[in-house]
């Protein structure tokens, strides 16, 4: 039993939009039992959308679009969905009361466009859309299960989990497909291909592989079993022996963050932080306070973009910053210890560097960066230079990380 | 003339590596005036990689294949191609020779498996790879020219322009194609669809279609043509039309952003900038700071994320947060007023909201947000309530954008 993604959109095969939502699909109808063994990516053509829907019914058991359920005359997975059925779109009422009631609470008038949206293929079934006004459309040719799922990464992977997921996980039955993820980070790729190098043979079950993202190096493990349990047993046993090889790097698993992972040994110890930033200018703020919830431990940020902001709202003195320059591990120092005592905080994370592309000097490259981290009896200081090959935002999401994974060795410490 | 794009190997097709590559050739090749109109990714199989080669040489004047060259057992793109062309494999000396120099000049022994990359196709020419070690492969059925490429990156993109860009250059001759991207805020894709929809007819030369993303709407004009210079006179007499059509909902084009086009008119005005935020919790100062260059206006940003932080740093009365709560529009009003006077800017954004999931009320809900802007001679508030669809993210995401968007249009007044 295979499946196929089907991607919807001049953006996509144009080239102005890397196909994100093929690679999520295929990982999760993966981990569902459902191999995925082919993507496409076409045009608004209700032609070429068309022709690839009923050659996917041809070969495979499940095939999933994604993207031209939108209002616009530009949006045609539904005519070439009616095509390939052979049947004529009909008005869903259902959907189309949907549509008039999202605008509703948005108090706004619904633009006549949108109704096009609730015209489906007949004999087909609409998905509800509960986070936008695109219904998905659930279809049938021969023995394939075609879904429509609308573009848009959000709605598309929240109505995936809601409606496909539960329908895809009764077709494969028994076979089950258990997976988890180790998140790690500190060592590069290769590091943590070599430590885990005899459980990455290819036809191992469970099969374990890695992926580096942004400094963050993953491993996967996914096992397939079909007596009751045995995939989730084959993939915690892996875990753990893969915990006791890489020790400390792995600092969470599946959905964790770095700013998660710290946050919740914030909430276990009573502590508080706050955050001062130069370089990377609102981000560190950013990531800690993505996490639902901070607001229990995060007490307040400060992003000193000028030399006169270090000095006032951090007393960082002048004259330090005058003689080592504001990219440097004395002001870094002074950043953090001002910070904390200023915001009354248990920690404090500082950051100061040179992002890039402009702005760096022989002496102080584009990548160098300084990290201070005051803690109640002592502040640290930390220095990294990120590479060349890496672009200001990469170096911006990177310091981030690093600096996060510094309080998280201070706390386990 | 059209061309295709054929993804070779399993990571890609089960999800571990997003299709980067896929999307650069897209533009690379609509620039050079051969349209895509599809790409297909498929694992590391002979048979389905020589019969999606077969299919896209029917159809189509250039298909351009990445991966499947290395040096192991997975690596099948040299077979498939073979078979396509029903030609057997031969050791290519050149490419042999090149292997080994590249070994030896880093000093290393030749592994023998990589004599596996120098076998090439009979009638096909080695395309050299200064880069590493796979050759890549050209090779014609029919009318139809095809390149094989690495599926490095790296290697893939230095080859795609050293040995196929000039080829395909030739071939394109006179027809050229054009692209402008209308970036647009502050109205849904309906409404911009339907205020453009007697210029969106499928078959029309443009074509406009419109993509939304995380709020901003974003309208792609695409132009084909053979005189010197027409498909560029298309694209800019459609662009200069839709921006009388929307108005000021546009605020760039291309590649800008809300905050680069923020950034650009503060730098025009010689103004500065300060950010005091709340719910959004750095993300806002982020978005200011990801424009290389913005220490240019931007001074400091404040991460009020406690209400004792909103009162020291911004000098909020207490009393005001007490009566009205933190999210009101009078605690917004005095956010902006404090960060502008302290931070001695010329303007100041603020922000106060719930971005969720907790902490909604029947009174506050999630979503609902309060804007502050304040300039030399008024402070403006706004008042924005966010759909209950949107996710903590994107509601920080669309805050963001809110309120740049109160600036521009200010900077713009």
């Amino acid at each position: 039993m295979f499946a196929e993604i089907l991607s919807v959109g001049n953006e996509v095969v144009c080239g102005a939009v890397v196909d994100e939502n093929a690679a999520w699909l295929a990982r999760r109808l993966n981990e569902l039992g459902l191999p995925v063994q082919r993507h496409a990516a076409v045009s608004d053509s209700v032609e070429a959308i068309r022709d690839e829907i009923r050659a996917s019914a041809r070969r495979v058991r499940v095939v999933v679009i994604t993207g031209g359920l939108g209002p616009t005359r530009d949006d045609r997975t539904r005519q070439a969905l009616a095509e390939a059925l052979g049947r004529p779109l009909e008005l869903d009422d259902a959907s189309a009361e949907h549509i008039q009631a999202f605008f509703g609470n948005l108090g706004r008038a619904m633009p006549e466009a949108n109704l096009q949206q609730a015209q489906l293929p007949g004999g087909t079934r609409a998905l509800a859309n509960a986070w936008g006004t695109a219904p998905g459309i659930r279809a049938e040719i021969g023995e394939c299960w075609i879904y429509a799922l609308p573009g848009v990464p959000r709605e598309m992977k929240a109505m995936f989990d809601h409606h496909v997921a539960p329908e895809l996980r009764e077709l494969a039955g028994r076979w089950q497909v258990a997976v988890k993820i180790l998140r790690t980070f500190g060592a590069g790729e290769s590091a943590v291909g070599q430590a885990l190098a005899e459980w990455m043979a290819p036809g191992r079950n469970p099969s374990v592989g890695t992926e580096a993202r942004e400094g963050l190096v993953s491993v996967r493990i996914v096992a397939c079993g079909s007596a009751a349990g045995e995939a989730e047993r084959l993939v915690e046993a892996d875990a753990d022996r893969f915990r006791a090889v890489l020790g400390d790097l792995v600092f969470g698993e599946d959905d964790d963050t770095l700013a998660a992972v710290v946050g919740r040994r914030l909430v276990e110890q009573g502590a508080t932080l706050a955050t001062a930033e130069s370089c990377t200018g609102g981000l560190l703020a950013k990531s800690v306070t993505d996490v639902s919830g901070s607001s229990r431990y995060f007490l307040r940020g400060y992003v000193t973009y000028s030399n006169e902001s270090k000095v006032d709202l951090l007393g960082v003195p002048a004259a330090l910053i005058e003689s080592h320059g504001a990219v440097s591990e004395p002001v870094a120092k002074a950043m953090a210890e001002g910070c904390r005592q200023r915001a009354g905080s248990d920690y404090a994370l500082s950051v100061t560097g040179i992002a890039g592309p402009t702005g760096g000097t022989a002496d102080k490259p584009v990548g160098l960066v300084h990290f201070g981290l005051a803690e109640p009896t002592a502040c640290h200081v930390h220095t990294v230079r990120f590479g060349e090959h890496l672009d200001r935002e990469a170096i911006r999401d990177r310091t981030c990380s690093t600096a996060l994974n510094l309080l998280r060795r201070l706390l386990l410490a």
